[in-house]
């Protein structure tokens, strides 16, 4: 398999050699080879060819069966104009230019680790897994028109949400199939009590659902879902949602669960070529520290090989391995309980116990 | 003062009661009068006049000071076409007839009710209060163009947000006139990393702050808000947002206090016109049993008060009042703790103690 690895900023090179370290022992373990080429993106690829997203490493990743992605972007870029920012000019732009529509960003309570999510104790331990199926290339995000128009004040800002029948179908599916292999639950996010985009989104999603008849499917407002999520997220399998919604509900998710440092994600196109990268951002203030937590970027992998290579026991094997090297209390400093004794483990121990 | 009284559906009418008795007891005490006349709106009105928003509903509210307003909706009128529903029909139109732009919806946790938060303890108990300032009559709600094109796969929605300056600079200064009462610190919530309105957004909002050296400006993405607000909800005093945002962080900050039959609402007008509503909805599956919470609706009457009649000491009367209740524990039984003794009080029991 050719992968495409692009570390980027902040603790992304870092916590991308233990992510690495885990491919190495796969492909002994599995007989399998992985072809791996380093390319420059984001900040760092800023500071030394110019641009966040160089030509070198957009055809790198062309060339690849999937990119595996660290994290970009930090303060010292932070003044640039918007169009050049790490985020926009090289993540929006690997979303856009292999159409990476369907982003799955998995949410979960690890048993033990409880204590750690802001949710009230009963809450906490009441179960929660939660799947967020996030359209990723179109709706506000990228609908036209989208501009800047008149004078003094008057002068106003326009942005465009915009959905095609074809492109809340492909979503959907994505949506039913993942929860074809779960709890068989899709609840889909919209504000249909507003918006005409909500509405169509609804229509087609029941359509799809026919197609799925063990699943069942509900609809909840965006408002009362950000209220759902807090009081009784055990209630959630798949939540599927457009670009903007899946982008609040997803951070949501992943703050309830109170370990972001644990989460990966997947955003693929229909032919399952795709990018995965951690949840988390590239947390510059403990950057080159070696106390960053690896397991992100390690599931991020598994999910690599889970959706765009089917090694599907490949993808099993490093799971478990990161779910016994959590029992086991190999624990960097953000996952410890207060008044925990013993030292943090360190990124490396963390990536040298799931290896 | 002439008050439009609409109570609505569900638990607007016993709610309602309880407010108008505390307005005699605030009349009789401060030689205040209070013309109130009550008008049909929300399913009643479609039941007994054919539309959520009759013509001398709308009459009446434009004759009066202020309008006072209950609850509306319930799944009678669910499957109505989106445009007769009472939320459409009746509270939308009342917000844009009346440009109702500022909706201030304040979220505290009380002292004594911090078990009830869905947040973990510690958070729960940080001192948390919470002022959501919302754009109430533009934004994504009411943008043009707004519809539907197109055939088969190809069909699309599609919905418009859209801002001018001056609608901007109106509520970004009813923030900062908020928090000049309050804490001095205004966070604004955009998506200014992919939304030109947003970006519009942040600058109007930087000049606006120019014009009140004391009070603190940050900006937040909408991504990031819905997790500080779960994470650390006390690090917040001001919140503006637009009407999408807005509609999204305001139940994320009102589920998050846990006791969502406490929460008021002001929706004004630049001449101090308003509306005034609780934020819990018309809850029909208990309504008519007597043992609704009417504090919302009574503390919604305190802000109309202090709003629309500038009557700030009636309104102090009303807000202590409701405190003296709470710390009496003369609670309704969704604020009561597991295993407390005695009954819970009922909706008239709450409104007497409050009077
Ligand atoms: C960086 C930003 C443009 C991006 C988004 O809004 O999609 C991020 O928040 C995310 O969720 O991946
Ligand atoms: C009923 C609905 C249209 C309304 C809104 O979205 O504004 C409600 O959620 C609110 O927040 O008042």
């Amino acid at each position: 398999y050719n992968i495409a690895v692009l570390a980027g900023d902040g603790i992304g090179p870092e916590v991308m050699a233990e992510a690495n370290k885990v491919l190495d022992a796969i492909a002994s373990r599995f007989s399998l080879t992985f072809n791996r080429n380093e390319y420059a993106v984001g900040g760092f690829a800023i500071d030394t060819q110019g641009e966040a997203l160089p030509p070198a490493t957009l055809a790198g990743c062309e060339a690849a069966d999937a990119i595996l992605f660290g994290s970009i972007g930090g303060p010292k870029w932070d003044t640039l104009p918007l169009e050049k920012r790490p985020e926009r000019a090289a993540l929006l732009t690997l979303r856009s230019h292999f159409d990476l529509f369907s982003n799955l960003r998995p949410a979960k309570i690890y048993p033990g680790l409880e204590a750690l999510s802001p949710l009230r104790a009963d809450i906490a331990a009441s179960g929660v897994d939660v799947l967020v199926v996030r359209e990723l290339t179109s709706g506000i995000y990228f609908g036209q028109p989208k501009g800047r128009e008149g004078e003094g004040d008057d002068e106003f800002a326009y942005d465009t949400m915009r959905y095609t029948r074809a492109e809340i179908e492909r979503i959907a599916r994505s949506a039913f199939e993942a929860a074809s292999r779960r709890n068989n639950k899709v609840t889909s996010v919209d504000k249909a009590n507003v918006l005409v985009t909500s509405r169509l989104w609804r229509e087609v999603t029941e359509e799809v659902a026919k197609d799925y008849p063990q699943v069942t499917l509900e609809h909840i407002y965006i408002d009362n879902a950000t209220m759902q999520v807090m009081k009784n997220p055990a209630q959630f399998d798949v939540m599927l949602c457009s670009n903007l919604f899946g982008d609040i509900i997803s951070d949501e998710c992943a703050m309830m669960t109170g370990s972001m440092g644990l989460l990966a994600s997947a955003s693929m196109n229909s032919a399952g070529f795709g990018l995965y990268e951690p949840a988390g951002g590239s947390a510059p203030d403990i950057a080159g520290q070696g106390i960053a937590n690896p397991i992100a970027q390690i599931l991020s992998a598994a999910m690599m090989l889970r959706f765009s290579f089917d090694e599907a026991e490949a993808a099993d094997a490093i799971e478990r391995a990161v779910v016994a090297t959590l029992e086991a209390k190999i624990l960097t400093a953000e996952l410890r309980m207060p008044g925990a004794t013993g030292q943090a483990a360190t990124t490396q121990n963390v990536g040298d116990a799931v290896v």
